[in-house]
């Protein structure tokens, strides 16, 4: 037999460590790659399982199921819980897997600004289980206003507020809006979906900073098209069972989306490193955690600044690219072969989709708008999707809803979810008796509205 | 306007209930449904999502969308807790609501004879939650054998028990067989998937006792073929932690699946009804409750020996009619037209599947068995899916199932079983580290196993 081969750890399955670990596949190492999860996700189409278009499994993928070819990757199915780098030993719960070079791809979390008590109240969207657990409070919030005789109580259950005018935000305010205005219509008998309220609420002075301004602004104009309010310059003071608190004002909200701010995951804590106000370790040019010749932290675990400035951006291309260079890196060292160059970012584009027949797609120089945008970001994110089974059900349920304007998904399951709301319910007062009537103003109040379609 | 329309109430949206619903459409009255879940499931399919084969959505439609189109429909998501009979009232927590003609079709759930206990180690398979938590149960414990180094632990994670032998548990221990020797093989490092046992008990002297014999011995051989043991005439006598004692020995076993007994849901308590032995109230000929001539009992919720004086299986087929029936009665009373004749079952048939190309069929003198069975069961449980897009997906995820062995929704996504299994594992003693190695002896082992394919 050879000699022992370096053991190279890897710990997330996300877009930059699943990328590492199958750029390892040739090299001379035994890969081990960590998961909370038994699956890699897809966290583009994310807000599309919170808002019931696909299911949690058409975005999600077994990780065993990736790896089962590559004869040198293992999978673990644990959380890691520490890391003791003196020994070279990665801690979770009583079980300790050693490590010759280890690759910290932990990702983010949502970051509430110091207001951690308001994560009960306005979940953020990072996880798959977080999109079943919006899904069910936005399909519930509906379910809710159906049964209550109370008018403020039902108006504030139909206001979806959702905070961040990022692209998460941007796109998931586009698809309640969606939700309430055409999946759901003509499914109730005592309330209108219509009605529904939803406001996309931003700090700052536009939507999609990122993005160049005439597509920000084509985003904001085609939103408030779709009936989403957006409010700019709105700074949130308070997230309450209530609502929303702004500077100057409060809106009565029976469901707040977080998708303002992320905080990386502890493994800059784990080390003791240097990170930055985002917690996320400051690493050298080579993606190594300053002092650790062995540690490389990667994806959103890592404050990039790369040999050409630019800072890199939290976005799952960047991601793969560290995950990518992390292996061609190890890979050198092991082979004793030069080193490559300083870690260097390729910016390929922004995309973020509003809404059926609307995306906003910025390439250099190509702004992409409308129904063309939207169709580019759809057969690009297709495209992406990892396994042919995917492909083909994301495609087809798409076309599906796009042709029926209905969403396949809207499964309201329990979840650890289910006891905070059937508490909820409890405190909430109901009308002691229900009548149901389907008289000529409720037809009237519908017709009233046609122009919200 | 008219005169006010009678109220019809149905508590349950399964096939009995929503057939009920779907049924009075043309009738001159108000019908509200309710049910403590927003969708409606395709109960006989419940073992490929608790196997992985399909996800819950593709099984599972919203109550809403089915009767978005019945304009006298009303859907209400509520957990009915009991009826005030003589004010006439359903009550779902604080809220009430009043009926002319209850229908109950609260269904069934699983009944452990007496010990309440096993439920927590032995889940059955009920509900869309059910197949989530088996799934979550099945697919870890292949993870936490891979994470242990103790080989008896490891036998014991590896063995799977399926109680019960009838149709559910027929299917079930076929499923996790084509698991384990399928889908996850090539998948692990440390463990063989193959080496899996799957063992289905049944305390009579046979399985599928509602079969005629032929098939009975058929299913029997093809599950021992597939690598399942099957032990008739085995009473369970205990259920823990450790697996499942029988009179004369124990299986240490780290997943039991209850697929043993049902009882009726406690609409009988409600009522103070009279009921048989597994709390199905006994209903008229015409599925009145004895003494409320305004309240039926179906499916599940009642004992019925028909008209020619047949008892009436717990199936889908009969729950559905009796559904059809309970309407036309309701609408005959309504428009003061002579009453139907009492109810009267129609057998169609019995089905069950074995596994991949196999599976028994009983209609009137015709046995199918093998791969035409399962062509015929196939093409019978799309044809029953409602929705079109549900019919599709799964037709097209069962092709790709079949021809890759590949099983797409293997996501362990968090649920109510999670804390329960994350005490589980703080429990478990795990090694204190962990080498990988990837030596011959695994190799020759496995090689060693190949005619288990």
């Amino acid at each position: 037999m050879t000699a022992r081969r370096p053991k190279v750890v890897i710990v997330g399955a996300g877009f930059g460590g699943l990328t590492a670990a199958q750029s390892l596949a040739r090299a001379p190492v035994d890969v081990t790659i960590i998961d909370r999860h038994n699956f890699h996700y897809f966290q583009p189409l994310l807000y599309q399982v919170a808002t019931a278009a696909l299911s949690p499994a058409d975005i999600a993928w077994p990780i065993r199921g990736i790896l089962r070819r590559q004869k040198n990757a293992t999978v673990f199915l644990a959380d890691v819980t520490g890391i003791d780098a003196q020994a070279r030993m990665v801690q979770a719960g009583s079980l300790s897997i050693p490590y010759d070079y280890l690759v910290l791809a932990t990702g983010a979390t949502h970051s509430y600004f110091g207001h951690p008590e308001w994560a009960s109240v306005a979940p953020g969207l990072k996880q798959i289980e977080d999109a079943t657990v919006i899904r069910r409070k936005i399909l519930l919030a509906f379910e809710h206003a159906e049964l209550t005789d109370d008018a403020n109580e039902q108006r504030r259950l139909l206001t979806f507020v959702v905070v961040g005018g990022g692209p998460t935000g941007v796109e998931m305010a586009g698809a309640i809006a969606e939700v309430a205005h055409h999946a759901l219509s003509a499914e109730f008998r005592r309330i209108d979906p219509h009605s529904a309220r939803v406001i996309l609420i931003e700090a700052g002075p536009r939507l999609l900073p990122a993005f160049p301004e005439d597509l920000a602004a084509y985003a904001q104009t085609s939103l408030e098209r779709m009936g989403v309010e957006v409010r700019t310059n709105a700074r949130v003071t308070d997230c309450t069972e209530a609502g929303v608190d702004l500077e100057e004002t409060q809106i009565a909200a029976g469901t707040v989306i977080w998708a303002a701010g992320v905080v990386a995951s502890p493994a800059a804590e784990w080390l003791g490193a240097e990170h930055d106000r985002a917690e996320r370790i400051k690493v050298e040019p080579n993606l190594k955690v300053p002092g650790r010749s062995e540690i490389f932290a990667i994806g959103d675990t890592a404050s990039v600044v790369d040999s050409d400035g630019k800072t890199v951006p939290g976005i799952a291309p960047a991601a793969k690219q560290m995950g990518r260079y992390v292996a061609r890196v190890i890979a050198a060292e092991v082979e004793k072969k030069t080193s490559p160059g300083p870690f260097r970012y390729r910016h390929q584009g922004d995309l973020a989709t509003i809404g059926r027949k609307s995306a906003v797609v910025k390439l250099d120089s190509i702004h992409l708008t409308g129904f063309i945008g939207w169709l580019f970001w759809g057969i690009a994110h297709v495209y992406f999707l990892i396994g042919l089974r995917n492909r083909a059900v994301v495609a087809f349920t798409w076309l599906w809803n796009y042709l029926t304007l209905q969403r396949g998904a809207r499964l309201i399951t329990d979840g650890p979810a289910e006891q905070a709301t059937a508490r909820d319910e409890k405190a909430r007062p109901l009308p002691s008796s229900v009548e149901v009537s389907q008289g000529p103003e409720r037809n009237q109040s519908r017709l009233g509205r046609a122009d919200w379609r």
